[in-house]
């Protein structure tokens, strides 16, 4: 089987793990979740007992969670390895390097925004964790801007599964008025750059729930109902 | 050149990497950095613009950081990749998603306790970010706990680079007082059976500054200053 991508909605970091299998060509199918009703509920807990996406019912039938380690499986798949080179080259640690600065020094650093989000207008800790959140991505988003200096892509000369999960997660930035990335000018370029790149938009198309038609290998939709009725079987 | 590790005291996260060292039982060097006093200091910006540890000069003479990639470098230099597995197999999924869950899900949970750590006791913002934190390393705890079931190691059977990575912060729970680890008795009991391993005592003791006799490749430290003005020359 072709591996089957659990993505939420809306505003999902597993955005940046559509763009993975677009960019990798390889085969795939989709799963849309809605958030927070399906990745509380009890069909999803089957998936991910954390409750969070992406998630990746991969070819052999194994279910994987975080991000990170499904970006690495995608990239594996691809068997000239183009998103992540070798395991032990300089290429891969490079990409390892990005990705993991994006996935545990940069989109935690949103965990308080979101929950100031929710909070009650009047609630004291809000302001206080808006401002917490807010001092941490902009140090974050600066470290990153250090990080592009003389480089195209964030793992190097080419573009690797960093840049993808950048995608999408850095449209937090705007979305819970975290920082100004007009401030960051090599962030925002890279940014901008790949909101033209068709795997991005192909992405974009998946969330809005469009006809989406992809240059990858894109196979189809499947609904939650369906996989995990299939898995218990 | 052997890999020289950089490693932050007191209570660095580069600990796990100091025991993965270890246990690939590949040569290496040592080197200690003060934080926060050398880590945010000149010398140490040109090893980690960041100003974090762990940081790892390569073989090759390439600087890398973040734990992640570090530790991944580290496994991928043991010809037979036991603490991680091969790139694309089942065994390094699943250690890459315990490693992955550990370095972005439960670490960053921490940094509202440290920001509180060092606030002025009557600060308003303190009482909410030792909340809130608390709140997120719990949950974070619960979800290993969960991980843990059914299985002797983070990543399944057989110890790995998300193991090496636990070692050095599960203390934090105790340390800044976030958790009751007692009530996560499968993580407290993996933490417990860590702490016996020769690899483990090694490193606290090197992070005590005590005559250390490592098991592996240890071949002894150097100090920043030497380091960088090695680098420059």
């Amino acid at each position: 089987m072709e591996p089957l991508l659990f993505y939420g909605v809306p505003h999902g970091c597993s955005f940046g793990a559509i763009v993975a299998l677009e960019w990798s060509g390889c085969p795939y199918r989709l799963c849309r979740v809605e958030m927070p009703v399906q990745t509380r509920g009890a069909l999803f807990s089957r998936i991910n007992p954390k409750g969070k996406t992406p998630a990746l019912l991969t070819e052999t039938g194994t279910l994987l969670s975080e991000s990170s380690a499904i970006l690495h499986h995608l990239a594996a798949g691809d068997p000239a390895r183009r998103l992540v080179g070798d395991q032990g080259s300089p290429a891969f640690d490079r990409v390892n390097q990005a990705l993991a600065f994006l996935n545990a020094g940069f989109v935690p650093m949103f965990t308080p925004l979101w929950a100031a989000r929710y909070m009650a207008e009047d609630d004291p800790a809000r302001p206080v964790l808006t401002a917490f959140g807010r001092e941490h991505v902009g140090k974050a988003l600066d470290q990153i801007e250090a990080m592009l200096e003389g480089r195209a892509w964030l793992g190097g000369d080419a573009r690797s599964i960093a840049d993808a999960y950048f995608t999408g997660v850095i449209r937090w930035v705007e979305h819970l008025d975290a920082a100004r990335l007009a401030d960051r000018p090599r962030v925002q370029a890279l940014a901008h750059r790949l909101e033209d790149d068709p795997a991005v938009r192909f992405a974009h198309a998946i969330e809005a729930g469009e006809d989406a038609v992809g240059a990858g290998g894109f196979l189809g939709r499947v609904t939650l109902e369906d996989v995990v009725g299939r898995l218990a079987a």
